[in-house]
Order: C-alpha cells, then sequence, then structure tokens
C-alpha cells in the first residue's frame, strides 16, 4: 500500500503525516485490513526521521484506526466497542471488528416545509443614486457618536458583572424604559413586567409563534402584508390565510372563524402604509375575544407620525388580554442594532420566557444596558423628533408628486411611517414603470409582490427613509418619466 | 349616565378626560347607546373648559367610538364598517350596528409543550463564597478592556455603512475568522461559506431543529445530558429518546434505528465530562451514515484542554456529509456575548440561513465585526492559552482531591472543559451532602437531574470555571465534610 504525503516546512510533519493517514482511511483508500508502510520506509521516502512516522502511527494507534501487530506491521483498524454502561464499569469489553457496509449515502436534506421558504431580500441596492427603500431607516440621521459612548460605559460596566447568563426576559432597566418610553409615545399601559426585550420585531413574531401557533392550525395574514411573518407561521407548520385589506385596514368580517392568531399592523399597513380605522380596531379584538385567538399587533413604523394625532393602539383599548404588542428599535434607532420587544397577556408570559431562553437564552446586555440609559436620557425621543422632521421634508414632496400624478397613481392614505403607497390606475403596467426607472437609478418596489391569495391592483411603496430630500425631486422627475412611458 | 374623571394638574386635563372616557366605553360601563353627559355639565362637574371637554368628545367621535346626534346629544357607538376591498375603492359602504356579544372569554394559553418545558436555572449562586459552578468561564481572566476597544472602533465604523440589516448566514470577516482558528485549533476543515454565525450554541441548536426535525420524529440524546438541548427538541414536537453514556460517551448500539437527528457532546461529555472514544466516533458515523441521520456534535467546551492531544472532532471525521458542528465564544469569552456558529453539511445551508433569518434577521454586526478581529489578531488565541493555564492549577487541585477521597467518589476521566464529574460510591447519599455543601457556602450541582430516561449512579459536578483558586483548598475541605458525614 502506498501513502502519499505531501510535506511542507518542517516542525509539523508529523501532524500533516496523522491527517493524510487519517484522510485515506476515513476516504476508505486504506480499508480495514490494510497494511501500513514499515516506519523506517516511509520515513526514507518523505526524507522525514523515523521518529517523526512513528509519533504519526502511535497517534492513530491511541485513537484506535491503527493496530500494530508484533512482528507483522502496522495495520488498518475498523472497530467498535461492545457497550458497556456506567453501572457495571468493571465489566469485561469485547472488541469486535465490524466491515464496514458504505450503503449509498444520501446527504441530509431540510424538512419539506423550508424547501418552499425563501430568503428575504436584505441589500435593497443601498448603492442606488435614488433609493425608494423600505423598512429602513436614515442612519445618517443617528448620532453614532452618542450610542458608542453608552455602549463604551456599559461594557466597562459588565466587566464588573458576575460572568454569568442574563435573564431570558431582559434587562429590568431597559424593560422599565421601555414601559415608560411607549406609555407616553404610544400610550401603553405596560409595566416593566410585561416587556420581553427581543432581537428586533422578527424574532418576537417568532416567539409568538412558537408558543401559540400548534402545527396545522390557522393563522391569518394581511393580504398583501410582509413576508417574513408569513414565513414564520408557514415554517411552524401553520395554515396561513390572507386576510383583504382596504383603506381602513384589514376586514374583520373576512377572517376565518377558525384562526388561533392574526398578524396585523394597525398604525401602518405594511405594505400599503394606511392605518386600521377605530371601528375595525375593535371589531378586531371583538373578533379575538368570540374566536379566541390572539391578536399580534406589529407597530413597527409608529413613532414617525405626520400631522395626525396618532390611534391608540389595539393593545391600549384590548380589555380582554387577547392582544401581543410588538415594537422595535431598527427603524427608530438603526436595523443591525437588532432590538425589539413585545408584551404579552399575563397567561403567555412563562412560555415566552422560556421560548426566548431556548431560542437564544438572552439577548445581549451591553446592548440592553446601553439602550435603557439611552432611553432613560431622554435621547430616543429626542433623535425621533428631530429624525421625523427631516421625514416630513421628504414625504411632503412624494405627497405632493403623487397628488400630481393622479391620473395615473392613486395615493392611499397614511400619517406615519417611512414610506407612502400608491396604487396603479388601470392601464398603468407597474411593473414596466419599475423596470424603466432602475434603469434610470430609481430604486423601487411594487406591492403585488405581497400579495398571497388574492390577486389585486399593482402600486408603488415610496420609502423615503433611505433617500435624501436633496434627490427626491430628480427621482420623483425619473420616475414620472418611467411611468409615463407605459 | 354619571362619568367620574379625576383630573392632575391643567394641560393634560382633554388627554385625561378622553383616555378615561375611552376606558369606560371599552369596559362596558357605557355601552353603545348610552348617553354621554353635555359638555357644559362635564365641564362644571370637572371644573374645566367646555372646549377642553369638547376636544376630549371630539377626539372620540373623530375615533369612531361616540356619535353626536344633532338636538340630541353625545351617545356611545358599537360599529363596524361592512368591509368593501380595494378592487372596489368607491363602493357604496353601508354601517351596522352590531350588539357586543360579550361571550365568556377565555386568556389566550401557551401550546400544551409549553406547559411541561421548565425554564433552566440561569443564576447559579453568584454570590455563593465557594461556587463550583458548571458551564461558566471565570470572567475576570477575560480582558474587557482589549475588547472594549475592539467594539468602540467598530461602532465608529459602522456609522460610515448603508444601514441596512445584515446577512443572516454572519460577517463573512468572522466566518473567514472563525473558519481559520478552529482549523488550527481543532482541525476543523472548513471555509468561511461552510460557517454560519449564530447567537451561542443554543441558537445553533434551535435553528438545526427547525430545519431537520419534523414534529413526530425521533431525537436521540445522551442520557444524562444537557437540558436546554433536549427542551429545544421537545418544543419542536420531537420524541425525545435518551441513550446511555459510559466513560467512551454514548453507547452508540442503544441508539433507536428511527433517530432523525442525535446530538452529542462528544469532546466533553455534558453532564460526566469524558470524552467519546475514537471508536465510538467511527461508530456514530456510520450509524449515521446507514439511518440517515444528522449528527449534532456540540463542541461547546473543547478548548480548554490539559495534557492529552485532543482527539479529532466528529465533523474532521465525517466523510459522507451527516455532521452538524456546534462552537460557542460563551466559555472561550464570555457568555453574555451570545455569540456562536454552526458548521452544516451543504445539504442543509440555505435551510439554515433562511432559519436564521426568520428566527433574528442576523447577529448583531458590531460584536461580529469585533470579533473577526479579535481573533484575526490572535487575541483569543491568546486569552485561551492564559486562561488554560489558570484552570489547569484548579483542575490539579480538584483531581488530587478526588484522588483522596476514591473511597466515597470515582472520577470519571476528562481531559478538556470546565468541570470534573465524580460519581458516587455505593451508599454515599449525593443529595444530603449538596444539601450540607450549600450550608457552607460550597455551591455545586448533583448529576442525577440530568439525567431523562436511565436511572444512573448519581455524582458530582465540579465545576472550576468560577472559583478562584486561593479558595479551591478550603472549599474542598468542606466538601468532604460534607461527603463524609453521609
Amino acid at each position: 500500500m502506498e501513502v502519499h504525503v505531501t510535506l511542507g516546512p518542517r516542525g509539523e510533519h508529523a501532524a500533516r503525516i496523522y491527517r493524510h493517514v487519517l484522510d485515506a482511511i476515513l476516504d476508505g483508500r486504506l480499508p480495514a485490513g490494510a497494511r501500513l508502510p514499515a516506519t523506517r520506509v516511509l520515513a526514507e521516502q518523505l526524507d522525514v526521521s523515523r521518529t517523526t512516522v512513528a509519533l504519526a502511527y502511535e497517534r492513530l494507534v491511541a485513537e484506535g484506526y491503527l493496530q500494530g501487530r508484533v512482528g507483522a506491521g502496522t495495520f488498518v483498524l475498523a472497530t467498535q466497542t461492545v457497550a458497556g454502561d456506567l453501572d457495571r464499569p468493571h465489566a469485561t469489553r469485547t472488541r469486535r471488528t465490524v466491515t464496514r457496509a458504505n450503503p449509498p449515502t444520501h446527504d441530509p436534506t431540510p424538512r419539506a416545509v423550508w424547501r418552499a421558504l425563501p430568503l428575504s431580500d436584505t441589500t435593497v441596492a443601498p448603492l442606488a443614486r435614488y433609493p425608494f427603500t423600505i423598512g429602513l431607516p436614515d442612519i445618517g440621521l443617528f448620532g453614532f457618536e452618542t450610542w458608542r459612548r453608552f455602549v463604551g460605559q456599559q461594557l466597562r460596566v459588565s466587566a464588573l458583572g458576575t460572568g454569568d447568563y442574563g435573564e431570558p426576559e431582559g434587562l429590568i432597566a431597559l424593560r422599565a424604559a421601555i414601559a415608560r418610553h411607549y406609555g407616553v409615545s404610544r400610550g401603553l399601559r405596560a409595566s416593566a413586567d410585561d416587556v420581553l426585550v427581543t432581537r428586533g420585531a422578527q424574532q418576537a413574531i417568532d416567539l409568538v409563534t412558537r408558543v401559540v401557533v400548534d402545527p396545522g392550525s390557522t393563522v391569518a395574514v394581511e393580504d398583501p402584508g410582509y413576508p417574513p411573518a408569513r414565513h414564520v407561521f408557514t415554517s411552524m407548520g401553520a395554515r396561513v390565510v390572507g386576510v383583504p385589506v382596504d383603506e381602513e385596514g384589514l376586514v374583520v368580517d373576512a377572517l376565518p372563524g377558525s384562526a388561533r392568531l392574526v398578524y396585523v399592523t394597525p398604525s401602518h399597513q405594511y405594505p400599503l402604509g394606511v392605518a386600521m380605522s377605530p371601528a375595525r380596531r375593535t371589531a378586531l379584538l371583538s373578533w379575538a375575544r368570540s374566536a379566541g385567538a390572539v391578536v399580534v399587533e406589529d407597530d413597527y413604523d409608529s413613532e414617525f407620525r405626520y400631522g395626525q394625532r396618532p390611534l391608540q393602539p389595539l393593545h391600549s383599548i384590548d380589555r380582554s388580554s387577547h392582544v401581543v404588542y410588538i415594537g422595535t428599535f431598527s427603524k427608530t434607532m438603526f436595523p443591525a442594532l437588532r432590538l425589539g420587544f413585545l408584551i404579552a397577556p399575563a397567561s403567555l408570559r412563562c412560555a415566552l420566557r422560556t421560548a426566548k431562553q431556548l431560542s437564544d437564552w438572552h439577548t445581549d446586555t451591553v446592548s440592553q444596558a446601553a439602550l435603557a440609559h439611552f432611553i432613560d436620557e431622554g435621547l430616543l425621543a429626542r433623535h425621533i423628533r428631530r429624525a421625523s422632521r427631516h421625514y416630513a421634508a421628504r414625504r411632503v414632496a412624494i405627497r405632493s408628486w403623487l397628488g400630481e400624478m393622479g391620473n395615473l397613481l392613486e395615493a392611499l392614505p397614511s400619517s406615519a411611517g417611512l414610506h407612502l403607497t400608491a396604487l396603479a390606475r388601470p392601464g398603468v403596467a407597474i411593473d414596466d414603470a419599475v423596470g424603466r426607472a432602475k434603469a434610470s437609478g430609481v430604486v423601487l418596489r411594487s406591492v403585488a409582490p405581497f400579495h398571497v391569495d388574492t390577486p389585486v391592483r399593482d402600486g408603488l411603496m415610496l420609502g423615503y427613509g433611505a433617500i435624501p430630500v436633496e434627490r427626491i425631486r430628480d427621482a420623483l422627475r425619473l420616475l414620472a418619466d418611467a411611468l409615463q412611458a407605459t
């Protein structure tokens, strides 16, 4: 049996010989029973000392891959030990040699459900000249220097900590800060005990699903709606049903009675941007009470508001503990921070805490502590006020343009968030317009891909989180050209 | 109808009236059809201006909770709009008043599986004088000043980023650093493409389970074993089967043929501390190949090694792509960092990436970038070398003590990690000893609670991650007293 070993620089020779022989055994090139070259022969062949080769062989013998037989040489072994157990520690062990069966092997495959689930697009042409990207804030408006100071302080403090794992529900300081901040900004009535810190809204959706949704049960989503939420439900084996959305938000009458959970974005519907009307809000809560269902209120885009007084969140008007409220700092601070939270009925709290621990134990302590201080010093509220003014200017430009484009587009009402949506008038080919716009450096998305069950009028989503106000006028002119050419 | 409103300091009066009336409506104290006091009456009653009351009413009218009828007064409304949809935007809307059914409401409950899952103990008496805590490193040995500098640098850089979400699989720089570091330290053969960054080992276990384990399928775990892994499998609806462990690790012959996944800790079995023998390793891989099962190799405690040359990880000797390798920085750096990784067969990679995105989108970018630099500058390897020397001294003290305690305890072989385990000789009542030790400030855990299916000899786990070497002698003397008193 020939063994081919290529040696690199001196010093690691034994290790390399070990690795090559082991590979040959594992690949079956050196089958059970094969005899290895004598150490002297291989040493000469490779121009190393006999000790080097012997070291490699000894390690393989110690690990049970080779066996030295006196007077005969060194042979490849393929053995497994017949099991004893801890209650019979001194039982006699018999060793038996087994022949490797080598049946046709199949690579492991994911569960069927995962084969149908796409990865969401995470990089929406950040380098485009005119990005009407949705779901992203303008991080140029965020004060990273200040944030860095807060994180730095916490890294200093954490060095004095116990070195233990953190609490799954999150730091008490952050939970209290969240309860206070959202008590003021969104009228939520929650104490620190009600808050569970998550890694953004996505993990909050995931945790609620794990805890509430049995495989095979029905989950209702807005149609059109937010794909990553729908995909979580699908991945957990739920039957996902799309429910139509109109200018008043989710059409509550169309909810399937069997739904165990309904996922909604009442402040700023994703993707249409409309707010759920007060009447629909009470109707939805009433439905949830009768159906015994959980309403997941994803308030992802509620903090940037323009003009109108915001509506009460579902959570605030829920008197029967059927609402799980979800908030995120991805839009109010920056997405890569991965911090959010949920506020759940007491009856779900223990299970959610355990689910969080089993998912990733807890959210990182340093970021949590830094955010608690950031909120407590009023810096989050100040940043939101300041950023809102910038977004408002961008929004005004888009709204006035939409007014001029009334023959091609029908703007949907919207009073919060970081994007406006407009539906196509009959005869306008949105896909063509999007394609043409892209060729001029204007990147935006159409509404159609967000639909599940119901075919619907297509439209355009105009995100103003990422595009500077100086570029909006040019961008909209190019977009108008693209639309008018259809 | 009387409305009781208590007013605080001026300025927020309208808002408070609004809130109190809304609460009364939602609670049912003001039912549909009830007439509200005239603004003049309520204004006098509360000693505020009529405008203040009118403002509150107007908001409630605008939100659909109240209705003003000319000449008759203001009434509580309970309406829902009959749905139109976006394709019939100009359809006539009819409004109908619905009577609140008010059926007996039930708080939402978690799925049955969650009611049986306990929360793992996260704070293991950090303030004990003599903590033989397991699973925790000594963060006093970690250079937080250096780490803070690396994080600070990355916070500066991230301010220049695109503000987009990160890639679910992790930063390429960190994946490359992990592939290089573990290539050297553990002999793993992986490239950056093979690595998926996770939030500690826990999330890695969770992701693999989601992708591979169908509800109702069988998962095999070491018995005794690591409870948080078992709980993940249970929470996903798996049938969890415990497989005995002896001094050679998992008893491969006892694996159920139906298992779709087997979870093992071959470097340093949790909780027994033994290493899986080479023969068992090849047998396990051979079994996985025949069974078409996935082997999850949790190498949580492999980097602190004492004396003996480490065995090759299962991943390195796997030729048929059935092993998912899991590593963590919780032990080599600090637990609250929440960084780990997995290396999976190519056939599972897309699904794992999607599962990561649906779980929490991606791991936070700043920590990832800081860790990449930390590894690249050799600081992780240096820290592990330095910390290993400290742990080795503690370990020597415990081993020599175990030698003296041979009449009461049987030390299990172990060559890595942060704890040693010893089983009780017949007649030694471990629980009593643990209780007595605790009374003297010595905190440690027994083996019995880690068993699932098989009753087995109890034992003690002596963690040396958290206890300073100066205290070990005293701690062991007290522990000997506690054992001898049984």
